[in-house]
């Protein structure tokens, strides 16, 4: 059985992008689960493409996309997208899409399907700061969990987490971070979370 | 030979205090050195008189001076005090002096006789980030660390980093932190690389 | 013909806020409207009674709801509010909720129905800037921002801009502000706008 | 008798600087002095040529030195300048200094020759927030104070007050920023208190 966790390619002129940098510090099986790591482009129209191959492909039964939050120094998990593409950068390939739907017919907005609470609480055991998120912006993050949200059946757990800058953002230009490696403990933790609350639900 | 390293105990309401909490994570001895670690209060009246007393007793052959900077989500080694006492808070006892020189006769400003630049760089060696600090504010960590520079005798080494919060300051209200793990590694390069310069100097 | 605008009483420990310190600078008549101000308490229980008490007296063809974002320098225009309530600090009755929904039986979320791309733009003509905002968060505001949605008719524009910080708060704590001078001219810039796009849809 | 005023011209790759800016909504004449105003090139080396040459022809009895300052939301008046060049980004020649001294032989650090105290309380009677600052950075904007406070003689009072963002560069860049005309109200405030000063000394 397959959890698929996703980050993104760097943007915004970075040559870094912790949301993908962290997948090699994640381990390979958790549960009883291998964990499929894979990379999105940021591009508005390759990355639904990527993300349904990957759906397809590999039928995860948890999905943990990822994303980098420039300005939020704390962790934050995702507690809806809206059916809204406004991007104030273009994204890799160019494209500005600006006060458009995601997804025609669909609604404003979709619900997280992770155990935010849980997930949120045993950061907390650990040490880990961590915010729930009232937005996931209008960008590429916001999209790729609308879109997750939209075509996992309602039984799969799915949903979005906002990454902090990490020491190598840092160290490029100055500003508050988590270490890549505290970043990843509470990813893995985030993933288990998630895992035991499908098994808790399948038992 | 001792070198001496001071956090101080909480202050603002708070209950905890990243620059003591830390020094139980340093070692105890390094580079063939004591390291002393003392807790200072966080009074005007009585931070000067334990100051005065650690340096009598123990003589220390550097002095790395710690406290917490609230909003300063990156380590910052301080370049210079300033002679002024100006309280935003009053500190534990009460007292809050306003525009007060902190010793009658002496200069405006001292200058850090940390090796700053060398530091910084080892800190960016191991993958942590930090900047130079053109102001330690004109509190209790401005005056601790205007007494130590014009105090200790010339030769020896001394100066002040802040401390951004940690995880339990940042779980108890959320805000940009750093682990204290992390910090306590940054100290300990700190502490290596002044006695590094001392032992360079001297031989 | 009645456009209703309104703000809130002080919370959280302050003597002001300036979504109700404004209500006075805003004209009595725009464009042939009776501008109707009111100022409801930041209650959970007593805020909706008071806005449906509101609506039923006065029959607004218009109402545009203000609130105060502490965190936030430049004045936003609410995109959607979403059917939760989530206090992190109790409202002035005591009460915090969490993790409720607004309305049983509604959506997720609802769309703002204020012009905001055109409040935006005339707000930049007069040099002000603006921006729309995803999220009303999960306080009183978001709360009002709901119900207005849910509870007036579709052809009637409402919407929720939040104000910063304004002078009298900032003289108070430091921090970013705008003076309340200019947040005015701004409010009157969007009810105007409102009642033009009113009259263009029925003209 | 003449009072001197000076900005900066633009840097960074902005096309606009408030501390240029608004030196045309300053009055011409205030307390029967005549308010020179000018600006001075973003030139580590040039600027100091320029600061001469107006200190020289204008022989001032007092002069209020203007600068931007990014990141500071309110208007804060500079307490001293440090003997200390250290650019984070070149000036518009391209130079770079790096912990270079500002003057050979002169102190580490010179006190503001403003009237701090009643500048900031003059502004709050007007309902202007400002603050103290204990850094005025180590770019051209400290250059220029500390050669104030080294050249003009002792009995002239000269400082610095940095401007927050205006309108402008925030409908630029989404930021937090301060009304160029409240900027003006408020540089002219502390104009008159500055003149009012000296006439108290010189009664």
């Amino acid at each position: 059985m397959n959890l698929l966790v996703t980050g993104f390619e760097p943007f915004a002129g970075l040559s870094h992008n912790p949301s993908s940098a962290i997948l090699e510090l994640l381990p390979e099986h958790l549960q009883n689960h291998q964990i499929i790591k894979a990379r999105l482009p940021v591009d508005t129209r390759h990355a639904p493409e990527e993300l349904a191959r990957l759906y397809r492909v590999y039928q995860p039964v948890a999905a943990v996309h990822l994303g980098l939050a420039v300005n939020r120094p704390l962790l934050s998990i995702e507690r809806l997208a809206v059916n809204l593409l406004d991007f104030e950068t273009p994204d890799n390939a160019g494209a500005r899409p600006q006060d458009q739907p995601i997804l025609l017919q669909a609604p404003l907005a979709l619900a997280s399907r992770l155990p935010l609470r849980m997930i949120q609480s045993e950061w907390r055991r650990e040490g880990i700061p961590g915010l729930l998120s009232n937005s996931a912006g209008t960008y590429l993050c916001n999209q790729v969990m609308f879109l997750a949200l939209a075509w996992l059946p309602q039984g799969v757990p799915t949903g979005f987490i906002h990454l902090p800058p990490d020491e190598t953002l840092a160290l490029h230009q100055p500003q508050a971070y988590l270490p890549l490696s505290t970043q990843a403990k509470a990813v893995s933790i985030a993933i288990e979370t998630t895992l035991s609350s499908v098994q808790a639900k399948s038992a």
